[in-house]
């Protein structure tokens, strides 16, 4: 809670406009729309900049319909990520409106379209590594980004990589996105002047440790300018740039 | 290399200006200066925007000097981290006009001093972070970033940071540094729409499995919006903070 | 054995009252039923305060009605954890007044209904640790505690927990139920004065790593006053729960 | 901060006593104590029943006797564990009056002797483990509690734990600590009816992994009633302890 | 191949009974039968007391049947470790007579049946550890060892070990089979005068990391006369266990 | 690239045969083919001597009939890896002369038979190795080896080892293939005068870790001249294999 | 304590020459001796065959005098393994006759030289591992068995193990000790009918992992007829070899 | 030992010039060396085509110098590989004419110069990468190799690679050295067409954990061709790309 507001509340119970109790319940107790299984942070957009997202895979597709309808009344935007096609189906019979994206396996309702602005790449090692990608992709659009798409340029062919460097270079953020041993977050991070946002995907095998292994190896990239988010993380990848792509308009509009 | 450079060389070739051999040198060639031990990457910053570091704690005295000079001398800023009082002592036999921060354990040469633009927030949650922030917060610095230092606001207090958090919501990037359970970063992370970096310490003991604990941790934060460097890296942090802190302006200029 | 017991039973040697071999038999063989596949354990409840509770996941649904007949002929409180909907029929179809609870996954007899005196406080980060929950709820209700449910009040909006504190405030002791990172653990540590028992979900994937992660980070917790339990062990943290609760009222009954 | 004083605070702003600016800077900044390194948490005995404790290993003798001098002065007990002689030396050159306890590597400041109640049973497994067990002890007592000890009762000498067995029935909390594998805190789990709380040491070699291997024997314990803090953490384990042990008191007070 | 039998190839040699090419081929062809995807090491009881055993997990029904056919021709018993009743099925289509025991789920042919020698007792800390323990039980008859059975007395209800301990300080060796901490393993250490050879299980979640924790845990047991096996290795534990059992007669019949 | 291409290209453009921009656009674009979902690097024979491998795991059957058909336009032989027998159907469905070969779980298509030069031998410890051995020995063919197979040869009857030693010293070139403990590889490694390559495989339970102890095994073999590839990657031992073997032949032709 | 004490105690209770009292303490109190650091198992001989033994690392010279010289009043051999030379020469000052053996680092006491039985094998890959093996060596023969000493015959030159062969087979148990990758237990187990007993060092550097990664191979020897010990244990080794060489004569004397 | 001199030792019996045991005696024990501590394995030249080498970490300047003499006896080369200053001297004291490299921290004696043929590029990361680079060198020009060296060229600023990427496609071999997180290896791999040897470093800090990061990185390459050896091991990179470089010629020489 910002202390503005809290010093406006404050200012209230001075010229008797609240009591102090009201005040006590209002600094605490507002922020939040209680359902039976869960609290909705319904002021997370005006605190973060960004609505409560539903992580979908650990909830029933009940839980998910209460959420997402609690969002929508209150005309927030609905992400829901981690949906596999079964339980989408199954939501959908109660809230058709929400729209499933299959290759992202993610659902999504909008009040209104976003305006895009910016320019975020997503760049992948591998056509294994794109459903990822797509989770990203759609995260940042819903959250008003341009978003670019370069797909499959691993360092094992690294012209690839260099015929769609010009591309790469004209985004104000970009995501890695590499399984296997994640060689490709070093190699873009040495050639380009903005902030590189890695994530490691689970795509590999043996020794690959489900993801583990270039997780370390982008922490540990001798190249600068390079900060990670979890395995498989497309949502947070984009959550990331989403929030450095808004920074100059923000700024501006300051 | 950049694309334009390119395209400008191959020009040349065709106007006869250069040869072909020449054109070849040049394109692979003269991006580095060549020493004994090291090929220093004169042309990072204008690759990356940023100079060469160089990492003190695997080097020798010579090596650094060696390194240090040869930046100098094309009036690039000097930055060494990791470097014992004991190493730099040596290193300013050599190179006597590289300062010495003893907190941070980096030594700087300065070509000139830079501007200080926009405001990063270096947060810690122990006293014991410190050294690690430092290191943060003189690579900042150096970068021409305007810090803030906020230490020891741990959550075991938590009201030390509901009191610093308007000073820290002034910020355009936060750094956040926390050892034991790194807890700090997913509170912070929950209260601000600024994009948070984190930095796991290796302080703490047992479990604490020298810092993997909090870098697991921070991974998996429950607020979104969070990026991870890697273990005790206060100058990663910096880097990227400082890459997003001038994005704002950059965009200005273009 | 109570050493009380031992001297019992030496002085009824001494008085002729059983012979010497008989003795030796009491000491060590009157203590368990032997079964084909068990030995229960029926002098627990005397020994530790509690009976002998039934960990359903590696058992057959023959060895877990013949236990739960054994313990309700001698009249003991019957708690069977990890059973799966299916193998609770199977159950049934053997011992028809074992109730089944399906969210928190365990069966239930009592002999009559227990007396609630204290409270626990059941607090969890999520929606998703809701099970692992109400496993610990039931379990502190059949042990005779009153519990408070407080449910997805995680640190990404702590204004959720902030509203909830005074009720938390009320229990004896309080059972912090978190996945993912575990940061809400060392937040509520660090604002009451009760003992805190930390529980870790498996909730969360990639470097999550089954729980292993929010495990580490609860062990690790820069907050004082609390201790761990398994990953996903909710009974585990009910029945320390319930110890703890029940000390005072054991100690005024001396 | 508790409830009823930011209720009392905002009861005074409606009385005009203070402005609403002074209310705010009340809630949020007077319960700490600004250090250039450290802000003090000087409320945590309000707010948690216990002083802020000194964790001495990551400071430097000046900021121990820095934040310790600041405890004093509000009359608060001083704790600092961690302690080498060498360091305890310097810090008693500045703060002359904090006594050095060698065993258990802490110093302790006092304004006046705490009164014991209750008992806290400190068992450890063997010899090695007796400067975790002082810790623990001699924070126990700093607290207020009665401490018993019974040392080197492992389960390879089985009837030396039989023979104590007694005596360590009549606490109202265990603290048991071991290290190698940790299987007595089984077979004391089995055996009392109190809350046992295992403390994990780093005693042992090779496959011991620093104590890694305890503490995940004794988080899987097959024994229930136990629950565990961190490697080493004699601290914790009586900051737990003491808390349990004074729940039947603080209730008897209400 | 022992020393005596290459010395009398070399002498046949030297009498021109055989010629160095065929002894050449006797000495390094003779000792395994050459199916298409297996050479089976018929030599392996007279070089190391016991036959080749077929461990059924990684192998197809056709593999084993014919491995199985190859031993039972030359007259050798056959046991085949973890077969899934259906892959026994399948192999009872081509083996008629190789039975199966679903507990241990192992196949067994014998050519006559074995005479049972000395005694081995097999002590479980549960009854989920049972279908470990007949593995061992089963291997441990077919080699011509007296088994004797003493399941679910872990420490957990101490007094049930203490009733059996007579009884399994009448073997010559003990095998100990225990899951989660594996605390067991060092109780019965302690207390007995045979070697004892320890059996992880897999039989816990969470951190009990499939068996690893009461692995370190037997391996690091303060008790000494203790030896470790893979996890879930009931076969290897027998396998052990008779060798040992079976010293003293050999040594007799030298 | 080659070097000498790039000075080509530069040189018609010095010579007007092409302008700047085509040249650039030459050195960059050319060296790969677009897909929707994928960038097939049709240079990469050219440049490593080997055609760009389909790794199968992770794609669909749409995928892999797009990048098999492309290759095949380009008349450069198709191998896709791990491909199982229900996604072999599929897209053979689109690509009908796709040969399939279940037991190495590979699809191949060549547009002429290679000529087979040099030797590999390939060694396993075990029968059930053997899937990985295919996927090496059909690799090693299609990449123009002749490959010997010798199946089944572990250490726990070594004889069978010493038996094949004549055969196995013949090849160029060895790769081991091992799952348990590996200890095959060592011995081979003690006893030859070949590089060899040493492969890890899942085969085994417990404290295997799904390979990677075999791994770590091989890594720290006291014998010297053994390098390893990740676990079960029958492919990678035979494509370094192949690089070795064909050393010789390359040389000669140069 | 032996069931046939328990009942002599009881009968003499009954026949009134002791009273209750004294029977109870007798059978909980008398076997041990109590010392202010620790609590010395003086009827661990009788219990288990064999005398307490001192792992001196954890202990001051203190706490190992005041140990050693209570044993020694018993009349029992005294073993302190762990020692450094320092420590040793420090402990001699108070415990003269303590003699030292600098190559295995442990200090040894007799009351009689014992009678050496049987034989025991004791095999190293490398000179190296000849700490830990004299560390056994010692042990065995203060237990009263022969030794044979076979060092440096690892697998990389594996002639040398074949030339000791018929040595190691004359033994009654065999020993075997490696670092790196452990290979030798696997070939030595599937060439010998005696047990194996295990022993993994330190020795490696990288990913040996200070010796968990011989420790893993060892568990999943591909050899049957293997068990094993802690690593760089060479005293549990010889514990256990030493039981299993005398079960022989020990069933001879029954 | 060759299948040759097995035969040729057995027709020599059969021609009675030598005696079955004499043979027998032949086979096994001729092809070593005896000494108190080691059995140095002179015949291993013969075999692999290698000399022994000495392994110097755990070994005293005593036991060092006793086996170089014995090699240096038979004339063949010696190598020491891990040798500090300190030791260095102390052995040079005993057998002054082992020449010491203090980059490469090796000892060397030749008996002539060998002859170097073929080339082996050494390709390292960074500067800190050179000590284990230059044991890799000294090791291959020891086995009569040409070494080119190639350091400081990681990826970080990937024009250094590329500038020297036709000097690296001379060599027959590559040798990539890199620790962090490795990714030159990939790199480089994409774009040669000769084996790669990889060998990770424990350069780095944090998440690096002492090389097992680029040791991971490296077995799950994107790029094929590459295999892996031990953390820090440039001698058996060394080893193994003398045994593939020399391929060539000894196949021209049979």
């Amino acid at each position: 809670m910002k202390q503005a507001e809290l010093l406006n509340n404050l200012k209230k119970v001075a010229a008797h406009e609240i009591t102090p109790q009201q005040a006590a319940e209002k600094l605490s107790e507002i922020d939040f729309t209680e359902l039976n299984y869960a609290k909705i942070d319904t002021a997370r957009k005006k605190r973060t900049g960004y609505p409560e997202v539903i992580y979908g895979a650990g909830k029933t597709p009940e839980q998910i319909s209460g959420i997402a309808t609690a969002l929508k009344k209150q005309g927030q935007p609905v992400l829901v990520t981690r949906v596999t096609p079964e339980k989408a189906t199954k939501v959908q019979e109660k809230v058709s409106d929400l729209n499933y994206n299959s290759t992202a396996q993610v659902m999504i309702w909008e009040p209104q379209p976003a305006t895009h602005i910016g320019e975020i790449a997503i760049v992948t090692a591998g056509t294994s590594d794109i459903q990822v990608a797509e989770e990203a992709a759609v995260t940042a659009e819903l959250f008003g980004n341009q978003v670019t798409r370069i797909y499959d340029v691993g360092v094992a062919g690294i012209q690839r990589l260099f015929a769609k460097l010009n591309v790469i270079r004209q985004a104000k953020v970009i995501i890695v996105i590499a399984g296997m041993e994640g060689a490709l977050v070093s190699v873009v991070g040495g050639l380009v002047d903005q902030p590189v946002i890695a994530v490691p995907t689970s795509i590999g095998y043996g020794s690959n440790l489900n993801g583990m292994t270039p997780l370390l190896g982008m922490l540990n990239s001798c190249s600068a300018g390079i900060s990670v988010v979890n395995i498989d993380n497309g949502f947070g990848a984009a959550y990331n740039a989403s929030m450095i792509n808004h920074l100059a308009s923000k700024e501006a509009a300051r």
